[in-house]
């Protein structure tokens, strides 16, 4: 199922409302936006994935903790960049005042919000700033506010991500979008980055966190950057009920397609902070087929696509196979490697490189073209079965060093 | 137990010759030597240690193949750079010529061969220039040709690695010395690159295997350049008994010696290795104390010493020890990260970064003091036990990013 793509971002779903501004959160910045807030005119049943990591954002705590105690349910999300708020004795005591704050100001409960950070770890952060931008934030709301608060929460991102669908349940048209930030310390193991979707599509807490649980493993579980698993990852997917379908409460057709719709939305944002990787200069996107399950389909392409010394010969357009070999032959699967295809592909081409886990002559020049566009894909197949797996990434580059070598980026 | 380091690398055992030369195995290439022979005058118990990713290089396969055979008897290494022989139809093959060609040119039996080669993976390895070279070779054994051999199996290295130390056992003075290749695809697990020890402490073939496995664990095995594992680890350790001692067949007093000279040997080729990693410009070793047990130490300080974030900041002598922090939490073992203690130290100082998990006041100016050096220590406290563990690696540099992003490198 391909469905049509519609403007708006996490306002294009009835009923949601956002902002963003400049508040201040670290001196000396330029004044980009800061801080966003996104708001149902309705309660929305909510589901979340976070971090795995042992080192979790204040925020990833207290967010928790909030949907745990209303039972998955939200009103309003509350997010800043600039400031991780992670690793600091006042953490959780700073994210819950920003959603007391943010309750204060809608008329809410305190529960009822979500809140993110990104940026910095381990300084302190202000909330004197934010304090200050809520209540502007709040003036500020309305159903076009989207770009706004998809600006807000980037931070060495270059480019804001945002998608959006439209799909039809119990011939009531749904539609479902979502915005994003990257584009360092990415390499997801349960969700990644900051990540916000909105959807009027009734479906109950239990299945949207079944959707979305279901789509983060094959997107954004599928994304590396360069290894590093951030500290406050977090994907939140909101639904209000907006669209008058019968509330998803169950498996079947209606549950099919909204995962459908979930997963375009997931996969064009995943593709997107790829593609904006810190440094990168393409977007490369490797496809294991023929694997014996899925499981194994996305360790092998996770692999290929996290090594660096494969990352740097794509920086260098060279058609360099045994590195995507030696990638696959580290990965933690059990396959046959003698039975391993290689092949890559652009807009230039496609050109076989490998049969059988053993090179096969090809014209260098022709890979080079082929190597030089932008879009890079790297189809391996196991030749062992029927599964199938994408992961996304891009290239190692002098930038990724520079932009991570500054001083506290 | 610290020994008396001395010169020799290989040869600095009685009884070993070696040799190395330029036999042209990559056209156009610098007439570096690419070519090296090992020889013990008596038969070895010899001891190896391989990759584990399930792409092997062909001569890994024939040299555990040869062992096998012998039943852990060896007398002769040839070793070859500017090409892997790995991932082509014909390299099992080919692998074994050059061991029938060394045997010949010795008069002893082609399973008593170890053949490595390393360099590019997946280009067919030409046998006509190695055929030439042997008998040369051969002829040019000498009782000091170690650096002729070290410089031999070099690729993108930089300096030459030799280590060599002086014990006692038995009232025998014993020697051991070895020579080891980086620079990239370091990520081991087992064993790393191509490392080959010698001695003439008469060690059994099974007490050689133990000490070998058991200190590969806590030096190659802890050490990072990119978090890229070859397809040619080999590690050879080779006993030829000329030092006279009884030989040690058993655990007890002995067999302690012999390994903490082995740990000595061995922890300083890993040292130079990761000093020399590609593009490196900085040192890094990370030491993680106060850990419940050894393996979670290892697990922790090599999660540090590979995050590509963590040595884009190092690069930049950018104290962001909040990078440490998220690496350490994403380490897979089992441990409070509230009770984390982080220090950076270096010849200019000592400096406490983040106490209990969260961050402390530092100076900035004398972070960056530290920071400046070329050797950096960064000092992990788990504050939960008694064990520890180093794990070694270096920065992350736009040399790297060139070296691997040029052609075929």
């Amino acid at each position: 199922m391909e469905f049509k793509v519609i403007d708006g971002g996490v306002c294009a779903a009835k009923g949601f409302k956002a902002s963003g501004m400049y508040c201040g959160i670290k001196e000396n910045s330029t004044k980009k936006n800061d801080i966003a807030l996104v708001v149902s005119d309705v309660m929305c049943n909510t589901a979340g994935v976070y971090t795995q990591n042992k080192v979790k954002g204040a925020p990833v705590i207290v967010t928790k903790s909030n949907l745990e105690k209303t039972g998955g349910k939200a009103k309003a999300v509350i997010a800043n960049s600039k400031n991780a708020n992670t690793c600091n004795a006042d953490g959780e005591e700073k994210a819950m005042e920003m959603c007391r704050l943010t309750a204060n100001a809608l008329g809410i409960e305190t529960e009822q919000v979500v809140v993110a950070s990104t940026g910095i770890i381990g300084q302190i952060l202000p909330v004197e700033p934010i304090k200050n931008a809520v209540p502007e934030l709040v003036k500020k709301l309305s159903y076009t506010g989207n770009e706004e608060a998809a600006v807000a929460i980037m931070t060495t991102d270059t480019v804001k991500k945002e998608y959006a669908v439209e799909f039809e349940i119990d011939g009531k048209i749904c539609r479902m979008g979502g915005m994003a930030k990257g584009s360092g310390m990415i390499h997801p193991n349960m969700a990644t980055t900051l990540n916000f979707i909105t959807t009027d599509c009734g479906v109950s807490s239990d299945m949207l966190q079944k959707a979305l649980s279901g789509i983060v493993k094959v997107t954004y579980n599928c994304l590396s950057i360069d290894g590093d698993q951030s500290t406050n990852d977090t994907c939140m997917l909101m639904s209000n009920g907006l669209a008058g379908n019968a509330e998803i409460t169950a498996e079947g057709e209606a549950f099919d397609t909204f995962k459908a719709a979930l997963y375009q939305v997931m996969a064009n944002l995943t593709r997107m902070l790829a593609k904006d990787g810190e440094g990168a200069t393409k977007l490369l996107t490797c496809i294991c087929s023929s694997a014996p399950d899925l499981d194994t389909a996305i360790i092998v392409a996770k692999s290929v696509i996290r090594s660096p010394l494969f990352k740097c010969a794509m920086f260098g357009a060279d058609a360099n196979w045994g590195r995507v070999l030696c990638a696959i032959g580290y990965a933690e699967a059990d396959f046959d490697i003698s039975k391993v295809d290689v092949d890559f592909a652009s807009a230039a081409g496609k050109i076989a490189v490998c049969r059988n886990g053993a090179g096969v002559d090809f014209s260098e020049d022709e890979a080079k073209k082929i190597l030089t566009e932008d879009e890079i894909e790297i189809l391996i197949s196991l030749n062992d079965g029927t599964a199938q797996a994408t992961a996304w990434g891009c290239d190692l580059t002098y930038d990724y060093v520079k932009i991570n070598g500054d001083y506290r980026s």
